[in-house]
């Protein structure tokens, strides 16, 4: 079955899973088990992903990103907190509102290429408890960041650890949406292990949708017991799957023979290799590449001629006759397809000069 | 892999799902989809829905149950209206206060083996209205019903068609819940086929993890407009995956060539099997068995018994000595587990007599 | 400028405030004070309050019932949490559903005359606990009672100290809605004083707006730190008011000279009067009145000879033929009132005898 | 009783209320008037605001600010919507999250001291609706404005008009906050009569808390079926005073003769006279004073000189060296502090120099 004809490179979530997932579904698909991840499938899973992290983490398994931000989020803030984000964290922009349904507000800090920067942080808390009115005021509880950012940028470890060391001078936990996590992990300018992301914050996920999996995010907290009776939580939240070991198969395989360390290296080398024809092709980037997602400038006929053969994300205008344009691989990105791309944007420039 | 030993009557999600999904989601696997339901799978899946009920509903794919109770009742009901629903209701009982999360109060109507009656709701809302306070009251805005109920009991299309009356009468949508409807579906003694439900109703869902799938649920609105931007409103609920096709993939293959109509016809059969038997050894029933769960009494002695060789659920105490269990059979149960089950509970009785 | 005409017994909020607090909110009318409840006026009164319950206590205003207790229990309650009422509780009834559009659900236990029992409680506990399936429920988080209850009952010093050894054995805090507890420190049959109130909870509130204020509600945290930021709780339920000394004005004078201990005194008295006149003309009581509260039951043609000339409350239909009916005194209930009341009442039983 | 000694400055709610309002408590004291708003004088008070903005206007009364806000914005909303606000809007800042708290975002718009423009919500809806993430994004849903604004600034009639075309247009109800609208009213800048602002929106509120009354703000719904049910969302929000009398009496005194359009007129002409000494003495204003409210700018040593004998608002830091100020005169305000106050602000820029 042949859904599409262009060039996919539009999202990283436009497959199905990783074959060793499918795999496991096929070989366990009539075994009987407990419902609601109390399964043996789900257990070895968060044996494995603690034994990633190097650490007696607890770990719950969900079913998407912004489920799993709502009720992460709503789970550690006071009814009177907002989350401190970035003004293009995902919470901020693209959730529909899931944080404020959930009663809190998104407390947003102007981002640099989706980062906001320890001081920021510092800044904001002491603007904070300086205004006379802040009693009036959303109290900010925690600190929510990605990694890698919606722009693919990342924190270097040196930035992270100064960025936690103002979140626990402030008593405010940091949480981390990882749902490109493994792209991170893969990249050469990655400084920051998953045993030590693991230190330097309170709680993250590690993203599956979008790394390898069919479905699921997998919930990390260093301090087992940051959140009382997440598992009521997340049944309040419908977030619990009554076939919980669906996202235990997902975790399970990801993580055994270190899978999720290596699973975005493609995704990463034909970034690179997309990039590097970009480059010598005189488009110019938006931003440096480092993870799976690349951005970069196209003047309108440009981008005519592109879409004609590839679906890649309109990013927002850059000026009057220029727009920014995001191409995204991923774990099941094939070679050919990327040669195609490449080919094509050569062409396309050259056609147009 | 054997998880478990013992046969397992427990519950109706235990398994994987039918050989028809998990292979359409090895074949589809590389395939490249859109996100978000907007791919040629939902489209078909949603096309085969509205065959079967034979309307122009509109479809949505959620995950489980707990999420799409949460999700419509808080999308219908305006902020001072609550939802009526029998006691023992799921969203009255076991959803840990996911209507209520949503900021509304579940209104409960004390429900007789699950169900309630169109004079119980009429009794209810003249009740309401000619109580002087019902301005300083939550306002009745809308009825749950599940088909079949938590008891495994159903209601009779007279039944339903009164209930529906009565909500008419006073404006109130009447939502089903049907997470196990493909064991209504299959009964006997059931006289609603599908598209009459779809008329006797403003909304109802289709169960698909008790009923073949590997997660999901299918929402069917009969008028299509009943509720506006549900697309945004899933997405704040965290209710909308990424993948969405693995949800699409679920119904398309459980709706193609009827087989959702007959999923669950060997669930009631051996349900019937089993029954007979305990009405054979002495078992009394609890309540008529007419679809995949069977409830009826043991003293402590045969529970213990039971329990060395079957998992069943505790259902709740009847007297000092008694139990009353459940026994749930699938569509995926085996006939040589319900072999085994009979005979076992046949020694029982005997050893113990 | 006279509003009505008959006599006025219908509920024990429709005049306005003892004399003492007009004054005083003649005196300082031009007075400067600084805003939300930081003034002198509410430090003094705070002052008297704490005096009064003899414990360093925190004491906020709030301006009604309905905004108290929504306050107080969103809170105290962690989102997974419900609060155990009584099923006649104003919070399970008359509230609009104020406690679950604030995200919690009320758990009810049946009450008896308003009340309910440290064993009911500790059988509640039980059961939730030993259910199976509880960490699918909402799990109990503290429980809300009334002194006097909706009934004008009364909770004895052994009862109420027996249901909160249960609530501390269950790590649950007990909030007492004290919305007319000026009648019941009023009361000959009550035995708990306002200290000893202030040993057997974790929070109340003192009624002003039944009790002789013109508006307000005074909680009192014994723990002084027991909810955290509870100034910009208030702010964020829309309970803290800019001109704050008017709820100041109003507690400093009903706890200067100790008025609010003797400020039901008379509502008793006529209580009591008006009681024995029932009794005396074979009007049936519902319940022993031990406060300002009397149910009684009166047939159609003795309600449509008394509606004539006296407001009173209709609460519900007793049988085919009879209803209760309440009648309530308050602070302000003037002595020709009762005198006329009795006389009717004894009248109309003679005339339709 | 001489609460403080300083010039009071800082505030348009230090004192109670018009002697008409005392004098009405003082007089009706007694009376007997059923409960929650639905009392003789709360009829008339609505009268005299339909009569006043010459519309069959729906009128309810509240007791502050933001439980007004979130009360209103709550109700007209649905769950997926938000609310576009200036960034310096009293909902955006100063409410402690009350919105979010009710389940929505406050969607902001920059404000230019205080304003903004029909255009600036024409982009923000366009920009919305291209967007091709639109429907995973908060919908806006209505609008907020403050007349005056937290700066003391006012729409002209045009602007309004503008903004109002804008609001039609894409279907969203216009609310206008309007706590300070009698300074509004009697500003020689203002062009917007009562009946022409009922003309203008959708609903708005009048305030009486900052203008005259001791609590209470009065909501106008010139359709006045806007909202179903307020009445019950009154209640849900704690919003709704048994004694609602109190706050009938706010209104139908401020109503009476006109007091209303003229109760800030002092209040405007001391502000004048107080912004022309600052002139006269070099002090920069931040914006020009339209209203009640003056901003202007001052160094260290001359707050700390001013701080000696006057309560003024401190606002922000425009610099190193420099603050701007705030002072608000109101309908209580003294010439004599009028004049105290300007002698201060003369003598302390001379000695200073």
């Amino acid at each position: 079955m042949k859904i599409m004809k262009k060039l996919q490179f539009a999202s990283d979530y436009q497959e199905g899973a990783h074959p060793n997932i499918i795999n496991r579904l096929v070989q366990t698909n009539m075994d009987q088990t407990p419902g609601y991840g109390t399964d043996a499938i789900c257990a070895s899973a968060r044996k494995r992903i603690q034994e990633a992290c190097q650490c007696d983490a607890s770990v719950y398994f969900l079913s998407g990103g912004t489920q799993t931000n709502a009720t992460i989020i709503g789970a550690i803030l006071s009814s009177y907190q907002g989350v401190i984000a970035p003004t293009s964290g995902h919470v901020s922009v693209h959730e529909a509102g899931a944080i404020e349904f959930g009663g809190h507000k998104v407390l947003p800090i102007p981002s640099t290429l989706g980062k906001i920067t320890a001081q920021q942080i510092e800044q904001y808390m002491q603007d904070f408890e300086h205004d006379l009115n802040h009693e009036h005021m959303v109290m900010p509880g925690m600190v929510y960041l990605s990694q890698p950012t919606e722009y693919g940028t990342l924190y270097s470890k040196a930035e992270l650890s100064a960025i936690y060391s103002v979140c626990k001078k402030y008593s405010m936990p940091l949480y981390i949406d990882g749902a490109r996590l493994a792209y991170a992990l893969a990249s050469q300018q990655n400084d920051i292990s998953l045993p030590e992301l693991a230190q330097l914050c309170d709680i993250f996920y590690i993203g599956g949708t979008k790394c390898g999996a069919l479905i699921g995010e997998a919930v990390v907290m260093p301090n087992p017991h940051l959140i009382p009776h997440f598992f009521t939580i997340m049944k309040q939240n419908g977030a619990l799957l009554a076939k919980g070991r669906l996202l235990g198969i997902q975790f399970d395989e990801l993580f055994k023979d270190n899978l999720y360390m290596h699973i975005g290296d493609t995704a990463i080398q034909y970034a690179q290799k997309i990039t590097q024809t970009l480059k010598e092709n005189g488009y110019p980037l938006y931003l440096e590449t480092v993870t799976n997602q690349i951005f970069f400038y196209v003047n309108q006929p440009l981008l005519d001629r592109l879409s004609e053969n590839v679906d890649l994300s309109f990013w927002e205008k850059a000026d009057e006759t220029h727009s920014i344009v995001r191409i995204a691989t991923s774990w099941a990105t094939q070679a050919k397809d990327v040669d195609a791309l490449c080919k094509l944007l050569k062409e396309a420039k050259q056609n147009l000069m």
